[in-house]
């Protein structure tokens, strides 16, 4: 890690994105910055603004969604936090170095089109870490 | 909401503090802000910095701890989420206006020497929310 990673986004998983949506605009102030479906996670994903900080709302797309184990067993709540990086292929090749679990062990896609990448909780001390090369949130 | 409320810190629940500390330090690049014991909540816990965002580490400071409480049921992992605002009376009476549930109606010293207060997450779409009344950090 040649600078330290920012924090992209926090990551919570919700039931009804609308009336998620509707509760950080009203309570919270965030304002929505995109919107979309991700088929390959089977997840519907609002990214809201809040000053210069980003939450993403996350739903189940499908009922086989593995989002909906997750909202089965641990109910709504907290779900990821993500780190911008300014290499992603270079900080999962550190993370693999140090014998961590990936879960995509090359990048795809993320909700802003940037490269993302999965670390598995086990190997993250109990947080499900993605990570997203978006060097202008890396600085 | 006057503006929009910014992420004060992600808090993160975990076993071993200095083990965690150097997990931090050494695989995202954080840097120890300060580190204290929190009698009331108790909690030792140690504010990571990482660029302009901030990651607090948590561990049950005694066996009673409720935090112990959640790191037997859940584990370790993310925790709760704070907010910087501007004025967390206001902050407050907008959240109790609503019908939350308050964990804190009244603020108390955080971590920073700050005012902080907690917000019941069934009152915030099931995540534990810290409100913390830093106008340096809620523009």
């Amino acid at each position: 890690m040649n600078r330290a990673a920012r924090i992209h986004h926090v990551g919570i998983a919700v039931r009804d994105l609308d009336e998620a949506i509707e509760w950080y605009t009203k309570r919270l102030g965030a304002e929505v910055e995109l919107r979309a479906t991700m088929p390959d996670q089977q997840v519907e994903a609002a990214a809201l603004r809040m000053g210069t900080d980003r939450v993403e709302l996350i739903t189940p797309a499908t009922p086989q969604a593995p989002l909906e184990r997750f909202l089965a067993s641990r109910g709504p709540g907290l779900h990821h936090l993500a780190y911008a990086v300014d290499d992603i292929e270079s900080a999962l090749a550190e993370f693999a170095a140090e014998g961590a679990t990936l879960i995509d062990t090359k990048p795809r896609p993320g909700l802003h089109g940037h490269p993302i990448a999965f670390v598995h909780p086990r190997s993250a001390l109990g947080v499900l870490v993605e990570l997203v090369e978006d060097s202008a949130e890396a600085d």
